[in-house]
């Protein structure tokens, strides 16, 4: 943090963690989050025939957080809604996006720099959301490290966690996928968020909270330009992997290598016992930590087939794998 | 105002106001929504596998707004099971109506009279709970309109707006329509008895209580047996339509003019850019104001084929439209 | 009562009474808890492809019961998650059960006579579950039996009750079925004991509560030992039959004899008007008190099979059923 006074970017990062959201920033999350709901296959079809639903639906991307945050710590999830103001822009955007006559405003936002703007301004506003909730769970919970960050992270990426209630709102339900089985991006950054700041706010993390604030913004924002301007990937995906490796002994399951089937060998035999029972003809009890078993074969999801490549792979030498994991 | 005055129907309007709902009206509540139940496909074969589920299914149609409100204002939905009388006359009624040797109860409220007389006094009920909601909703959240009409609205219509958990209970689950997606005539009465009771208590509508409760009960209750005497329509389907035209550009789904397609191409070209756009061939991209995307083409609903007779209307020409509105 | 002095068991039921859940049994609840979600179809497949949601599933599983009755209650779901050692110890169990090398813990634990002890202890959390809830809800609803029943039922087997979210966090989605339609055996005792300790609560049942939770303790706890050993079977089902039998004139579709189809015609004519009725053609109104609908023939259930064989029994001449009615 010494390194945040020497650049002199203390005072900055004070003056920006004072900033206050609205209406600004709170304007740019309305706009990117009625975007994507637009962009969802048969959003469209749905305004043209329920209004209702579907500023219903809008609303839930746009205070899906709080309202998450709200139930979890049971205080009335209508609550967001009794901010007037914010509701009537985030109505207002919701209108102009979708009824807008020649889709001029939705034309005009997904023009890329702007689009580019208003997500790195949606950014910030993750921040502010995350802090806000582990601040929230605090005032209850003063001592429970693991309330705060789920209230955090409900709060940060509220949308996400409840996409398959806010999908049924539009009449899609989509059971077999959902943000916990398969996290986003945003769910992932929300997550690492509320464990940091969390933990600043329990003292474990001996850092200042607009510093943290600050490096959060910094990181958030050029992490979504960057990832918007080239390739999507998480930037932890090593990690990730690392992690995913060690303590339960199989590939991460986004991580890119992983979408080749030829890298994915290279776990080591010590940590997946799956690669070295597979061999061996299933058993039909359940058994632990095998993870490709025969009911996976017949998942159709991308993920079962790259785990079970393990079976096929482990029938190689071990001594290919270890060259492998050499030159991964 | 005066017209009541004039009437010599404050008096009566005053005394209806200050009527107790309970036992007479609340329990033609309960009649109405248990039968409602039993001629849901299905319900009498629950009633038969698990009368549990049967009974628990009873009771979210006799108190569905009740608890719904309180999921929404943090209040234990468990509430209305606190009410011991309440839901003996409830528990009652439904194995009247399920088990009774012949089937006698249900063969009795079911005949013409008797259900319409039950139907015009559940609808009196509904006044009373649209204006509960509103009053609990302001206690917690004095200026606002949108809390005040959500939480009446959900209390009027709770049954209508949780019925897809309501048929998960029995193991029905139906996510391509919901009561948002298709309103009913009772949530969208209950919707506009919610914004007016609402604009009342915030002293936006120069009226007094009790004569508002008069003249909407009034309205549900004529409305109710018309309706039933004969066809269905919503009484508002003009004001709906002319909205949906001048707000959304599209036509409303549940006029009555809806259902032929023939009338349906008298949405004027100014508001309904659909219209002009749906001749270029569908690009892949989202466009927003476009109703008829190719996505809807696949959609099995009868309101999508509705919507999409507006492509094939549009090669008609202009003139022959404008015709029609005149004589529409 | 008077036998439990007489024993000299007074005593015991008292220290037992004072007895604290945690660590030892409360883990073993863990532990079994863990252990029937890993013995989920497609369990083990999604703790290798997204170890978050494995583990909030195991959360669930784990602390369900306390979840949904504080849901009930409103107050804050994530209050479980408030108590530190609890969830860290829920947490070991589930990363030792699924990530194990070798899968060790839980070929362990899955030895019959390890499991029947951690069975027995698992049941004997229940009583003080049930227990907690009934005096939970009595605290904010002194008056209301129903209500006390219904938050330690949901205490007591919240796993079960929530069993429809829990899969969906897993991605699996099984609407037509759920605990409501068809109890297992966990509910059903919990069902039970919630109404007695409700009634004791009440000072309705004239017995001290240590005495009750001695004896209902050792009920389950028996007779889950007995259930592990021999066939599963509910040890009230004659009475089970005979309630369902006499208040809603059917079979009860968990007795034993109910999986005969020749038995189950042994239905007194008086009771179930249904055997009756179905010979004469099925009209197309929905009608009451018959079980057998046409509905009722598509659908895939065993129940509805069994149900169905009165319809076929009935045909048969009276004077054979009554005889089979004495030699049941």
């Amino acid at each position: 943090m010494e390194l945040l006074a020497f650049l002199n970017l203390d005072e900055l990062a004070l003056a920006m963690s004072q900033m206050s959201m609205y209406p600004l920033f709170e304007s740019a999350h309305y706009i990117v989050s009625v975007m994507s709901l637009k962009e969802q296959p048969g959003a469209v079809e749905v305004a043209c025939r329920s209004p209702v639903a579907c500023w219903v639906s809008s609303m839930l991307y746009c205070f899906g957080g709080a309202i998450l945050s709200a139930v979890l710590l049971a205080e009335p999830p209508v609550e967001p809604f009794s901010n007037n103001s914010h509701v009537l822009v985030a109505s207002l955007i919701w209108y102009l996006m979708f009824y807008c006559p020649q889709d001029l405003v939705y034309s005009c936002t997904s023009l890329l720099p702007v689009r580019l703007v208003l997500s790195g301004m949606k950014e910030v506003t993750r921040t502010w959301k995350v802090l806000g909730g582990v601040v929230q769970a605090q005032k209850k919970y003063q001592n429970s490290l693991l309330v705060m960050i789920v209230v955090g992270w409900a709060k940060g990426s509220g949308h996400g966690l409840i996409s398959n209630f806010e999908q049924l709102v539009r009449g899609v339900w989509r059971p077999e996928t959902n943000e916990l089985l398969k996290m986003s991006y945003a769910t992932k950054v929300t997550l690492i968020g509320a464990i940091v700041f969390s933990m600043q706010q329990s003292h474990i993390l001996p850092v200042q909270k607009h510093q943290l604030m600050f490096l959060y913004t910094l990181f958030l924002v050029i992490n979504k330009v960057r990832m918007m301007l080239t390739a999507p990937s998480f930037p932890f995906a090593p990690v990730e992997t690392a992690i995913y490796r060690v303590l339960f002994g199989m590939e991460s399951t986004h991580s890119p290598s992983a979408n080749e089937a030829d890298v994915s060998v290279t776990s080591p035999p010590e940590t997946c016992t799956a690669a070295a029972e597979a061999i061996k003809p299933a058993s039909p009890r359940h058994n632990g930590s095998v993870c490709c078993d025969a009911e996976q074969n017949a998942a159709p999801s991308a993920e079962a087939d790259v785990d079970c490549s393990l079976k096929l792979a482990a029938r190689d030498d071990q001594q290919t794998a270890a060259e492998r994991i050499r030159t991964d």
